[in-house]
């Protein structure tokens, strides 16, 4: 196996690229980069081959960021907040597969982990397992690339299509700022979760993911209640043993539970949200409320702020979270004017917004996604934030101490 | 019926005594200043008669405290620490009758409004009436006499003797910076009430009002559990009838009720404290944790400050209390440490205090007054110091403008 020179000397304070012929990547098979058969796949580092690999002399190694959560849960919202944050519309690869599931922004790059599965929609019917299953999934693959590409190497990264449920041929991803991997095992392989710098998982509860999919699967596609039912109790057994479990190594968990404000309330229009911070995470310090550590509830509707049925009820405060020690910050409720949006956020401290207002001014800028009136679009928003903090953190300490990694 | 020159015309801005032979109180009867007899009492202002009245020259009215409360409920610990926020200690009148109900300090002077007493011991007893019942007590003279100190001339007050249960011979009181009426009825009287620039009403339940009896009387003095039911039983008509009423005139009232922290507790030694204040009183700005106008609940215990069981809950906000606006401030629990004190004191707002620290300072002071480590203690010094603020504001707006009274 080859070791590229330039990897071993330089690779953790370097960017680099392959460079390739300039021809579509629609079929291009390369096999210079690291790739996805199954004879390399235990190779460990990249094979470079013959390609000209380019290295950037900057400090920069790419800050990889992990995102869990189920199918329809909201996460190409978080990730369109979360390029936003960063300054950049995020978007497919250019003249790439037009079924590519990537989204690239001037910092960010987005690949979905469903592109790892090793079995098509055909294979896993055959062999009976879903897609939440390990064994559809090539965590080897996925852990050698997301290290490549921390690494600073370009990989060729396979693509699941979804509409047609074929492997479709792979596409380049070059080593960005900032790689987010999506999907729903980015923290199940011990190996791919010591890659990542930030984990977050979104864990929708039950009662509200139901109110969703009723929304969605009966009302705009016309399934039967039943339906939605037996699709979501078929789901549960794997979901629960696989997906579920990988909350406990998550940073930061935002929590989606039905509103407590009005009771017995099953629509799931109004949302109780949590953010769950772990504490002791480098370059992450938790958003609190008023005093730091201490356990308060707040509502801020009053005196000063009016605000219309049922009203906004924030909380907050320490907690252990399967066995680490956490904060909690929760907003049950929504907001239905700027003032109250503006108000809340004036309130919350450690948010590392870079003016007054931002966080305001980037859920009114996509006030059409879904979720920019509750804790939703605010918790997203807030982890956006405290992600480019994060990154901008790790940048400046590599710029100090050029020659030390900051993850093991 | 002699109105003095002096008092028409300069009255509103002096401060007024009258000189009179330096002889003993003890005994001392004297017609020259407002007095108590019965033919007087109707009068309106002071008679001069042939007394020399000297008047200072200064800007100052004397600024009219009241304080309501059941006996026994903790008015002259209050009182204490009153004097104390204002800097010296409050003393009986010196060379006077050793049973005077009366405490003076540097500014202020507290009267016990037992003084007014039209009956004597024997009397309400020949009667049949108490002395929380109106008949017992001479409202005229208690605002003609107020009336008269809060417009700068010095007063002959009875005394009450607590001991012989008699009316003692009159004792002079001077107009001081500061008249607290302390006692049973100071805002029973629409006239008297009307000469406050600050009302203050402590409300102990019942339950803490029987666990101290029982504490004091049954511990202490040997009394018999019955005995002591039997006492508060035959009071609480007459508590109801006529000095529970006041509580909605108050501008502050300090609510203790047993604790909500311990399940069951009836011990009475860990205490719920609610300092409820009114709004929209002139020099009085009430005082809030965290966000004006909002509410809020706090446990200050947690990462920062750890706390011994059962711990501190704080809790805040706007209600609406016997119809008026008013905000709460609530402490239940109970200070263990210095840390606790200090930690509490730097997250609360608007507590007019001139440094910081000054509330841990004042109950450290005092750490041997009763409640000095939960909310009585607190709750009683913030007033004091909103007391302080609140002269302090009146001198200065008469000062900007000497000729207008403040309260009608």
């Amino acid at each position: 196996m080859a070791i590229c020179t330039v990897y071993t000397t330089q690779s953790l304070n370097s960017t680099c690229s392959v460079s390739k012929p300039a021809k579509p990547q629609l079929g291009f098979h390369q096999k210079q980069v690291v790739f996805f058969t199954k004879s390399r796949r235990r190779s460990g580092m990249s094979s470079c081959g013959s390609s000209v690999i380019t290295c950037s002399a900057g400090e920069q190694r790419t800050v990889v960021i992990g995102l869990a959560a189920d199918s329809g849960c909201g996460k190409s919202t978080f990730m369109r907040r979360l390029t936003s944050v960063f300054g950049g519309a995020a978007e497919p690869p250019r003249g790439g597969n037009p079924d590519s599931n990537t989204l690239i922004s001037d910092t960010t790059t987005v690949i979905c982990l469903d592109d790892y599965h090793s079995l098509d929609r055909t294979g896993r019917k055959e062999k009976g397992v879903t897609a939440l299953d390990p064994r559809a999934n090539d965590f080897d693959l996925m852990y050698e690339q997301v290290k490549a590409i921390k690494d600073g190497i370009a990989v060729e990264k396979p693509i699941y299509n979804h509409v047609t449920g074929l492997l479709d041929p792979p596409e380049t991803i070059k080593p960005p700022k900032i790689l987010v991997i999506e999907g729903l095992h980015p923290m199940y392989d011990a190996r791919v979760r010591d890659l990542l710098d930030f984990s977050i998982y979104l864990d929708i509860s039950n009662e509200v993911k139901f109110a969703w999919k009723i929304q969605r699967d009966m009302a705009e596609r016309g399934h039967s209640l039943e339906s939605i039912k037996a699709s979501i109790e078929a789901r549960k057994p794997d979901f629960d043993a696989y997906i579920d479990p990988q909350k406990q190594y998550a940073d930061a968990v935002i929590e989606v539970l039905p509103t407590q404000l009005i009771p017995d309330d099953n629509e799931g229009k109004v949302l109780r949200v949590r953010l769950i911070m772990k504490e002791g995470v480098t370059y992450f310090s938790p958003v609190y409320l008023f005093d730091e550590g201490s356990t308060i509830s707040w509502i801020p509707c009053g005196r000063k702020l009016t605000c219309s049925y049922p009203g906004i009820n924030f909380s907050y405060g320490p907690d252990t979270y399967y066995g680490h020690e956490v904060s909690v910050l929760e907003m049950d409720g929504q907001f239905d004017r700027l003032d109250e949006l503006i108000y809340v956020e004036s309130h919350l401290s450690n948010i590392s917004t870079k003016f007054y207002g931002e966080i305001t001014q980037q859920l009114l800028k996509h006030s059409d996604f879904p979720g920019s009136n509750n804790g939703t679009g605010l918790f997203q928003t807030i982890v956006g934030l405290k992600i480019r903090d994060l990154f901008e953190q790790i940048v400046a300490s590599r710029a100090a101490t050029p020659l030390e990694a900051t993850k093991a």
